[in-house]
């Protein structure tokens, strides 16, 4: 078994907090630029040229991974492991997309096989629904899916199917539609409701445990609406998704019903059923593979013991040097792809989901600060909003930028002598290039002071596979992070308090709590 | 004129750094929810009884506040002084919706006139699109309108019309709906006209200065498109919302055009034609009127010496407590209300572009760190994403939840014994409580530290004149704590780097600079 320990207690650690930030100006050279590159796998690059370290850092960053075996942790996650600890369970989601160390079989259950031929039944079923062999109660195709799910069951599924559809309409695979029903607030189910034909849509519920509050209240509010439309039987129009063990499970409301288990983390499931149901409906079973193939060419890029071309490894490590060493508490997240105009916020419950944490796994106190605080929004929309702070504000933020050389869309023509790809690219380029070097100039309003790092991942175009190597990148990302900081990034005990007070204030008698009913009076929660 | 100094330089404030975070877990009490309220203006009430000061600290703040004339300077602004100095511009987005220190007549122009002026004919424009009397060229009823512009032209009326489309559609107001097109990737334009009907679409073209380069190419994209749709005349589809001296003013490509000046800024401009028009045509122009009648009030609400009894004054003040004092860099906004999905995007834009700046209006280094970084999604949904964080990370992040009591959709079928509507509040309620609180336990993981502060703005429903009391008391408080930090809200120097370096990418011959070329050429922007 692997020690843990933090970062803070390698023994390069004291070197690393005695390390300034390089200076960008000078540093960012074209030569950098050809230089610190490193491949993610699914046709990506991770470029680092712009970060603001130099090499003797990286090589202490380097010292402090082999000391605290991060790839050995990350064996023992993708081996079966008990690696979240606190719930004494597996984190297999790994296995949905490959095997990087071999298969996990315990007590003769082969864990991947599993999830594989959880995958395939998926794949057959939403042939099915495709080619309108299976059909609605009253006969019509399926042309709308709607995913009942949240949190995890919601943001990743969300992000991914919206990274595609796009692509999948430019290929006439887009033959059925995707909406999104998670938030308890049912003004978001009756929106929802209001554009859908009842006869023509299927919904997933979505929910690992059966038992998500939210989740069950927005199936309830659906059932009712669609008990109201004369000629349909609720059963025909929802599936689920949810764990052998839940109440969902083989239970005849569903027309049929897909499986996961306890080791697939909510906010690590956009590669399972989660995922792979609505994915596959929608944008067809090949690009789900494709998402999945592209996910374990990261996984297995991971496995890399050099750090300068492990990009998952040095993406972590670097952001650790921002967050500890520089003493940046945030991280954006910056797609130059309308297309990813969700995905920063499923990286936002990735990482502070996994490891906004204060104590280790030891149950001490964290040495250092943990998890960032993420947020994002797509390039170029960002650059008239809020990178007037990033350019010019009191503190640094570390960017992660993301990029594509192609359209996913055909149709682009030429304004002011360049394609809108273009400007969109030289929009990025000049970004980087704006935030490193910043410019002087004798009205202090107008100085650029730049040093303010970044990072690229690009590739050619923001197909399957891209996003399933982009998903991973940052799945495994956060995942050495939280090793180095010696935290259990799989566990999620912050949401459960809310959840007891929130049973309090609904209790039969009311909160019997003078402040929660105080604010119930005031919101009429009572 | 004011005197314009920083808030660091005030009398009290050796004083306010000396304070420490009032302990909550005994200081939050039902006394204190039930009198720690002040009303925004629009029905709406802000808590910030779960806040982490005290009375004494409040008090430094308000004496903090009156030696740096706040409300002078809000004076200043609305009665048409030139506070964005370095632009030299005046800043009247108050008299878009009202005249809170009376007009402002200059040179004979009386501006909130003028605005007054644009916003009926935007009205009378928008009643002939609603029924009927105005069609597309080929001879159908508008039933899409489609909003170009980026940036402030963009995030503010997007935000306005989710936050409205459901309570429209209920009320059978909504016969129009809208679409955004935003992102110079052509993938954005695309995917919106994939799902649109060019001879049933109005396109509202938005950009102030004309010269918007994103706007311009999606603007030709689309009338590309719409001049391979047989039969359709392009400037019958097309109308301008931009300044009197734009080339698109007056212009025969456009059906019509609608007019705002220099002295509206873009993420101040959701209450000018730029938000007017698409919400006139959508929601309906008595819609639109109550939204600025809304935000008129809480315009006249910021005018209260007592901050004890003005919210914008004194979220802007807690703010900066936490920012400066506790040193805490980042805010969340949480709305409770899926209605809002957008409107952390906007304040996002309002508040980091307004406050993200590094020097004082004498042009000298900030003495303080200055405007946070914004995040935010809506709860329910971020309860089961990055709450984690928020309940159990290292940082303290405060917290800025909105509330509503009762829903904009009327379908809300009882699930286990509550409608999804208490369960919402129940929720939002059990989180404030949370995070104020916390919760011992003895296993590590699974104590809550409490400490977390958080503000609660409310009221009964988000109606037109509630969204328009909301808006505007973030443009307001974002406006005070400039005034307090000394700097400039108004200007957005740190956007024009970028725009000088992607001319260079984008120019004949090349970048002509070796890291430019080079990023240039990783992404196939040469």
């Amino acid at each position: 078994m692997s020690v843990y320990k933090s970062i803070e207690s390698s023994t390069s650690w004291a070197a690393l907090l005695a390390r300034q930030p390089e200076n960008l100006r000078e540093a960012l050279t074209a030569d950098r630029v050809h230089h610190r590159l490193v491949s993610t796998g699914g046709g990506l690059s991770y470029s680092y040229a712009a970060m603001d370290l130099d090499e003797p850092t990286i090589n202490l960053l380097a010292v402090a991974a082999a000391e605290l075996d991060l790839l050995s942790q990350y064996k023992e996650v993708a081996s079966g492991s008990v690696m979240n600890i606190g719930e004494k369970r597996m984190v297999l989601h790994h296995l949905l997309r490959g095997q990087p160390f071999g298969p996990v079989i315990k007590d003769g259950r082969d864990y991947g096989a599993f999830y594989h031929s959880e995958k395939d039944r998926a794949g057959d079923f939403a042939r099915k629904i495709r080619s309108g062999a299976l059909r609605g109660s009253t006969g019509k195709r399926f042309e709308r899916v709607v995913q009942i799910g949240i949190g995890g069951s919601d943001l990743g599924p969300r992000a991914l199917y919206l990274a595609l559809e796009q692509w999948a309409r430019e290929r006439n695979l887009l033959t059925v539609r995707a909406s999104f029903i998670s938030n308890v607030d049912p003004d978001d189910a009756n929106a929802i409701l209001a554009g859908v034909d009842p006869e023509s849509t299927l919904f997933i519920l979505v929910s690992k445990s059966g038992t998500t509050q939210e989740t069950l209240a927005n199936e309830a509010l659906v059932k009712s609406r669609l008990a109201q439309t004369p000629g349909i039987d609720p059963s025909k129009h929802l599936v689920a998704v949810t764990s052998e063990t839940s109440p969902l499970a083989r239970n005849p409301a569903y027309l049929d019903s897909f499986y996961i288990d306890d080791y697939i983390g909510g906010r690590y499931s956009a590669t399972s059923a989660v995922g792979g149901v609505i994915l596959s409906i929608t944008l067809g079973p090949e690009a789900f593979s494709a998402i999945l193939a592209g996910a374990a060419e990261a996984d297995l890029a991971a496995k890399e013991p050099d750090i300068r071309r492990n990009a998952a490894l040095l993406d972590a490590l670097l952001g650790i040097f921002e967050r500890d060493v520089l003493g940046r508490p945030c991280v954006a997240v910056l797609p130059y792809s309308q297309a990813l105009s969700r995905f920063p916020a499923h990286l936002q419950q990735l990482d502070m989901e996994s490891n906004g944490k204060r104590v280790d796994r030891n149950g001490k106190p964290s040495a250092l600060p943990t998890g960032p605080a993420v947020l994002g929004e797509p390039g170029t929309n960002g650059q008239h909003s809020f990178y007037q702070l990033l350019h010019q504000g009191t503190d640094v933020i570390p960017l992660q930028f993301i990029g594509f050389r192609q359209n996913q869309t055909t149709y682009d023509p030429l304004f002011e002598g360049s394609s809108a790809r273009r400007k969109l690219n030289a929009n990025l380029t000049a970004q980087i290039v704006a935030f490193a070097k910043g410019k002087d100039d004798s009205n202090p309003g107008k100085q650029f002071p730049g040093g303010r790092p970044s990072t690229l991942i690009f590739g050619e175009e923001l197909d399957p596979a891209a996003l399933g190597a982009l998903l991973a990148h940052y799945e495994n990302k956060v995942m050495f992070q939280g090793f180095a900081w010696n935290i259990n990034s799989f566990d999620q005990e912050g949401v459960q308090l809310g959840k007891v007070l929130t049973g309090k204030v609904l209790a039969a008698g009311g909160p019997g709590d003078p402040v929660l009913s105080a604010y119930a009076g005031l919101l009429g929660a009572l």
